[in-house]
């Protein structure tokens, strides 16, 4: 039907693993709370699918909580400290996703400090800027790891390091939590080590089941909703074991290939760079990023042709049969600018000219030249209408 | 593997809807908010969905709000008001399922006055009961439509009616919300013409796909959690198309059998509440239920065998291959007390013997048969322990 270059919106899902997960709720159909045999293997396959997930991504398996996707994810991360009766501040930045940037401001209405940090021109944090905001009042700093726009790989494992040393050093427990959900299972991470205690990922950005996302909780939190007890209480209702079995799948098969995924990505990646620099009108975004630039996702790449605007040329190069994306699937029925393109202090025009281009595991260096070649015929096109 | 009679816990998967839900998976993978081809198919498919499930439960379909699953339709229900600055009171009954019942302690740990009404001894409640406590504070009423454990049909229709002519002598503005969980798809209800602004609903419950819930809204709430703006904010978080499509065709399959499956519970609920009346120490719950009783749901029948703990009858007759609940699935792997049993005044000791089996579209007259010569098989040697 066309050439799939929007991964980052949702993934080709892995149809071995649909399959199984189609088998498997067939099969595996109790309750997890139930008693009985049918309950009891539903039980036995939540409790295996737990334990491959969290071999997946190096964590024990009960600090894993299966959510309903990223954004619940999220928000039960923010969540947790809405409750608190004493509202301290929260140190995030100007780039985060709506599901963290939107409950970020409802814990501004109810009484929270939000300290938003800027990353730098290319869309980088620098971990200085939220080290010197930290406080005695400070009680969570939330740093997405990779922008969902631009690719920008944020330096939340050294970012984590110092909050830890200044936790050590002041006695202050701060809660650490990042958005994984452009980087689980592509972007390697140890997240022990990086001092996470809160950590979001979603199945269908790796090819896994749609409605099915984790939580990684090293630290005990307050849930966002209350019900059976399900989840060890923070994340209530009947558990969706067959989504949750595909999404351990997902997460084995991405974790497994990291490397070779992130070699090959690479490769694409730097292709594309290339291309587009011939492109007429074309302009990356950020405006420095170079082939093989490791700050950044090599599955992600934003640019965009003079001043023809996202909307217009993700609708003509649909109707060539390549599907990319106006900036971030989630804001692109919303003409809102892009707060990530802001807060890099990337102009307005060029904002709202704002493309993205994001590749899989299903990507070929034929659709890249395929996609270049379809980009270069219509931005000469466009140009004349767009100037 | 067994005859499954756990349908309230979680019914079997209907296989053409799960087929349906798996191809349409991988043909209609989009992000509905993309702008290209991949994301116009799913914007489609979620629209086409939304219709066909508002059509069967005859509502507008804009007041259809796609969830992860029936608790968190209740915590959104609920949490709707917590934001608000003045907090009034909520009515609501001591035999509520747990996704109604705790976010009503948490409304009441932020300052809401909470009234929890008890049912009868039949497990109904009374509307005078609920109507006598309504006040210029009364923010909320929340009354399930069908009890979990007894089957009880709440007079939720009536309530709803009682509220409105309140409402139009005082002008005083009530939400009334019912968890209608066990009822969607298997009770018919007029929603509008009851009166009812909020309506919770399940997928799984009515052999839909797990991790799929909706929220009928007539009235505008605030959202439990924030993101990327889906479904009408109240709901954010990429859409869970497939699972959607698949929720919708089941609710048109039991929505369009309705009638007929009614009949045909009804039967085969009369036939198990006569075998059960002749198996050796067994006691109705409630005590006074009665074959063709339309106070009660045919789908689910509770009793209790002398004092035989729930654990034991259940693990017992699984080993039997007959499949029914100690209780309430969501709270069987906790040994807690039922409110339920409680509220209806049932003594401890029957309470920590009551089982529950409940029916679906697959149960035939021989499972019935079956399960009351196993019961009674087990029951003779089990009251020799138990006493």
């Amino acid at each position: 039907m066309g050439i799939y270059l929007d991964w980052a919106a949702t993934s080709i899902p892995d149809h071995e693993v649909s399959r199984m997960v189609y088998e498997k709720s067939l099969e595996i159909f109790g309750n997890p709370s139930s008693l009985h045999t049918a309950g009891i293997s539903a039980r036995k396959l939540l409790d295996e699918s737990r334990k491959r997930a969290a071999k997946a991504i190096g964590v024990k398996s009960e600090n894993i909580i299966f959510t309903s996707g990223g954004t619940e994810s999220n928000n039960i991360a923010l969540f947790s400290l809405i409750t608190k009766k004493i509202k301290g501040s929260i140190i995030s930045t100007n780039m985060e996703h709506p599901s963290v940037f939107e409950p970020l401001k409802t814990a501004e209405a109810l009484g929270f400090k939000i300290i938003r940090i800027d990353p730098d021109k290319n869309g980088i944090i620098d971990p200085e800027k939220i080290i010197e905001q930290l406080t005695a009042e400070t009680m969570m700093v939330s740093v997405m790891h990779v922008n969902n726009e631009t690719g920008a790989i944020q330096p939340v494992e050294e970012i984590g390091r110092m909050i830890k040393q200044y936790s050590a050093k002041t006695g202050k427990r701060i809660i650490y939590h990042c958005d994984g959900v452009q980087a689980a299972g592509k972007i390697k991470i140890d997240l022990e080590k990086s001092c996470i205690d809160l950590y979001s990922a979603s199945a269908h950005k790796i090819s896994g089941p749609r409605g099915c996302g984790l939580i990684y909780c090293r630290k005990k939190i307050l849930p966002l909703y209350a019900g059976g007890g399900q989840e060890s209480g923070i994340r209530p209702g009947t558990e969706n074991t067959p989504a949750v079995y595909g999404f351990s799948l997902a997460l084995e098969n991405y974790s497994a290939g990291i490397d070779e995924n992130m070699k090959k990505a690479g490769l694409l990646c730097s292709r594309l760079l290339d291309r587009l620099s011939q492109v007429t009108g074309c302009r990356l975004l950020p405006h420095e990023r170079k082939p093989f630039d490791r700050r950044f996702s090599p599955y992600i790449v934003s640019f965009c042709i003079g001043k023809v605007p996202s909307e217009v040329m993700t609708r003509v190069l649909s109707g060539r049969g390549y599907f990319i994306s106006a900036g971030a699937a989630c804001s692109s029925l919303k003409k809102s600018e892009s707060r990530t393109l802001k807060s890099m202090r990337i102009d307005k025009t060029e904002a709202s000219s704002a493309v993205r281009v994001s590749i899989g595991p299903g990507t070929s260096a034929e659709d890249i030249d395929g996609f270049c070649k379809a980009l270069e015929e219509e931005s000469v096109k466009l140009l004349t209408v767009y100037g």
